[in-house]
């Protein structure tokens, strides 16, 4: 008796969400794979909500003191030869300039030319060319503390790539950040932690844990990592941003020295920590769906489209100035300290085709204004949150003085969804057997589906971790910050200090 | 008896231009070379001029239609293989990556390995890369025109580089477009060209010529180069933008076809149009003076600069908040389409330190805020267009309330003077003997300052273009957009269907 219900991508997220996921990036038009191996093709609607992160989290870090500059893509190799632990992991893949010149090969081709006498890398990150400058720029704490940002490109070679979670070129912000002691520099390492929480939490409608990196799992070079953790909808944990406490390390590598107010010389005390375009992945494993994505309000590049249903009207341009004239009313509205973003889709084809094409971007209102909602001074409303056939009839009073707290509405919802989502997956466990258990998926059952997160005490061992780790694919995402329970580490009977968040990770 | 004027920049203007250059640049702040070759660190001040220009513009592309997206950094070489037109200048100059990975060499440091099958090259434009994607994206008339922009750092490899006119990394901002017809496409770059303009007359103050490059000066590959073109303060002329038509050039080599309404494979007809970090070198260079940089109120990324004088004051904590309190009103005051931007200037160094250094910024109005100021309710202001000791105290109220057309005052005096300037040096020159004249300086006279634009008619013949350029070092700017009147050239005495503008470029 039942039919099946249509939906707009297949196949659905329950049964196979890696391919679920390409086809909402795809049938969103957010991204494409390039000709150029592991590099993505950022299209017009996924550029627009990247510039939505942009703008928010641009104006988080001017709030809290940062200034925007700008370093070389190309990075000479010798600075690559100075941090050795923390290159490690980046000179085994990265793009290596040799040549400056292409110049016709004997096969009428072209081939490099112009051998360079020092190769340079793109840069995979820029802690180095950075740390150069700040030797330069700082003398005295007076110049302290520096606070500096940079929106940029960066490449790494990845092998195995997937759209906007992993690719060889992605972008990011990276803020990098010198200060007198080391408190300061621990309280800024928290301080943009916070920001990032923020946006996740406000912005994006995704809950995130705060936490803490074991040894194991630290950046190299960084004495503290923190970090943000969500759980997608496949119940594996994203890493979704990192804040780096990193000591004297990298001030004593780049000689970034100040003057204080003794005249003694001493070493700065550093951070750094980036958010990248994997934020927009996080975002679509969040709160997509079975019909593609779902744009939270606050964050999306536009929070209506409106569709003029002009084939059946007896005057069309009457219908098109009707909507022209609410696109302007609703413009006028300010929704998250912006304007609201309106579009109008006139575009010559279907109408069923182009209600759906607005379904798939995850834009959260759509109206369908035709000329009996015209006669009626009304529109015909559906919701990104609720079944794409479910759709009211509202009189255009109503819905403009309705729409704030609507979208407020639709915000919270989907993180309220979210977070019910974490908290049902997320299980306390005291055992071992049961911490295995909850790892292991049903024999012969390949299910893409994951246990979720187990919050379970943790005596540090790195054996075990390694151990748990090679046997299960879990690890640990990260320690709580803030206070702690100790109690007994179910893998080792040794004392723990606290509960740790484990899971398998993207 | 006359003191020698102190100035903030040595050498002046007049001495050394170049130098000048330099030393304005240092002065506020801007930019500085970078231990990588060619390549330049845009500070904090520079990168915020940058993000102004950015926004400007990024709402005025969005006005006409464009979406934004982001294509990859690196290019295959086989791409660069397919239009060999347009490909010979870029491929001279470019850096090619040839390998993925840094390893371990035999004196202990890293060498290149992993090497690529076919060499990358980091984009010195993405043409090419943009044109593949446009031909898949295209299908039919239905899709056209494409309007696409892009922000983005591109490499061309310059020996001979200087800050922000000539560097081997540069930003910019790159709109490719297509169309079903030559004559839209046509209108589009027209049309590219004068939302250019607009930008240079209005926003930067910066007066430009709009026109045409001669077949010998065009973009290769293109039919059609319109260009805007400025003069600088030492004479000589600055490209800052131009906009290209590409006929169906670029379509063919790409494959860039779409489907006509009578269901015929067509190919498109494209354009594409920049503008780079350059423009920054253009503003420094039409209003800098001995001071340092002067920058246009509508452009600056403070309008106003807040000096708490402190030091003398029984409660230094009251005239911060006075400034406080004064920085929140002027901020609660739009002007050119957002609020006012407003820095209080704190830090713990000299006061006369402090003043200039925001002098050499370009800051339009700095206020200097003292007990006795507070106590009469007043402010103590200098204009950046005035000379700097010129200073004069201002009620608070009158102060805000005549903000804003003292800011367009400023803005508008810039613009004339730099018009007057243009005007001044620009001479109709009717004989080839007073054409060498002009281009000519005194013998023994090693002058900094050029003669300025000559009006001349041309009959177009490229074997007088190309002599007079290497014998004066003279090109043609641009050849006037419209109405012409007919005349005969001097250097050949056929027919010249116009006047047009030739000058010494950067």
């Amino acid at each position: 008796m039942s039919a099946k219900v249509k939906t707009a991508i297949t196949p659905v997220r329950s049964e196979n969400y890696p391919e679920w996921y390409q086809q909402v990036v795809k049938a969103a038009d957010l991204a494409e794979a390039s000709p150029v191996r592991g590099c993505m093709i950022i299209k017009p609607w996924g550029c627009a909500l990247w510039e939505q992160c942009q703008r928010v989290l641009d104006g988080m870090f001017k709030d809290t003191g940062h200034r925007n500059a700008y370093f070389p893509l190309l990075i000479p190799k010798r600075f690559l030869e100075k941090e050795a632990e923390h290159v490690e992991g980046f000179a085994k893949e990265c793009a290596v300039v040799t040549h400056h010149r292409l110049e016709a090969g004997p096969d009428g081709g072209l081939v490099p030319a112009g051998e360079l006498d020092e190769p340079l890398v793109v840069r995979p990150t820029s802690e180095m060319i950075i740390g150069e400058a700040f030797s330069r720029w700082i003398e005295s704490y007076r110049d302290l503390p520096l606070l500096i940002n940079q929106w940029a490109n960066v490449v790494r070679w990845e092998m195995r790539t997937r759209l906007f979670l992993r690719t060889a070129e992605f972008l990011w912000q990276e803020g990098h950040t010198a200060h007198a002691t080391s408190e300061e520099a621990v309280e800024h390492t928290e301080r943009m932690l916070d920001v990032y929480a923020d946006f996740c939490d406000n912005w994006m409608a995704m809950p995130v844990l705060r936490g803490r990196k074991t040894e194991a799992e630290r950046f190299p070079g960084a004495d503290d990592t923190l970090c943000i953790e969500a759980m997608m909808q496949d119940r594996k944990a994203l890493q979704a941003g990192t804040s780096h406490f990193l000591g004297q390390n990298f001030s004593k590598a780049q000689d970034i020295i100040y003057l204080n107010d003794k005249g003694e010389r001493t070493h700065c005390w550093t951070t750094s920590w980036g958010v990248s375009t994997r934020l927009i992945g996080g975002l679509i494993m969040t709160h997509a769906d079975d019909d593609g994505l779902v744009l939270p309000p606050r964050l999306a590049p536009a929070q209506v489209v409106i569709i003029p249903i002009t084939f059946k009207a007896d005057d069309p341009e009457a219908v098109m100035d009707y909507c022209r004239s609410l696109a302007e009313e609703l413009k006028g509205i300010v929704y998250a300290g912006r304007p609201i973003g309106v579009e109008i889709d006139d575009r010559d084809i279907r109408g069923g085709e182009k209600t759906w094409s607005w379904v798939k971007k995850g834009v959260p209102i759509r109206l369908e204004i035709g000329p009996r909602d015209m006669a009626e001074d009304s529109v015909f409303m559906a919701r990104r949150d609720r079944p794409a056939k479910e759709k009211q009839g509202v009189p255009r009073g109503t819905f403009l003085e309705t729409i704030v707290p609507l979208l407020d509405e639709m915000q919270q919802g989907l993180y309220d969804r979210a977070l019910a989502h974490r908290t049902e997956h997320t299980r306390e466990i005291d055992s071992k057997e049961e911490f295995y258990e909850w790892f292991t998926a049903p024999e012969g059952e390949p299910t893409p589906i994951h246990a979720g997160f187990a919050m379970s005490h943790f005596c540090g061992d790195r054996e075990v971790e390694e151990r748990i780790k090679s046997e299960l694919g879990v690890t640990v995402l990260c320690e709580p910050l803030g206070d702690a329970e100790p109690g007994t580490c179910p893998f080792t009977g040794q004392p723990s200090p606290r509960r740790v968040f484990w899971g398998k990770s993207y």
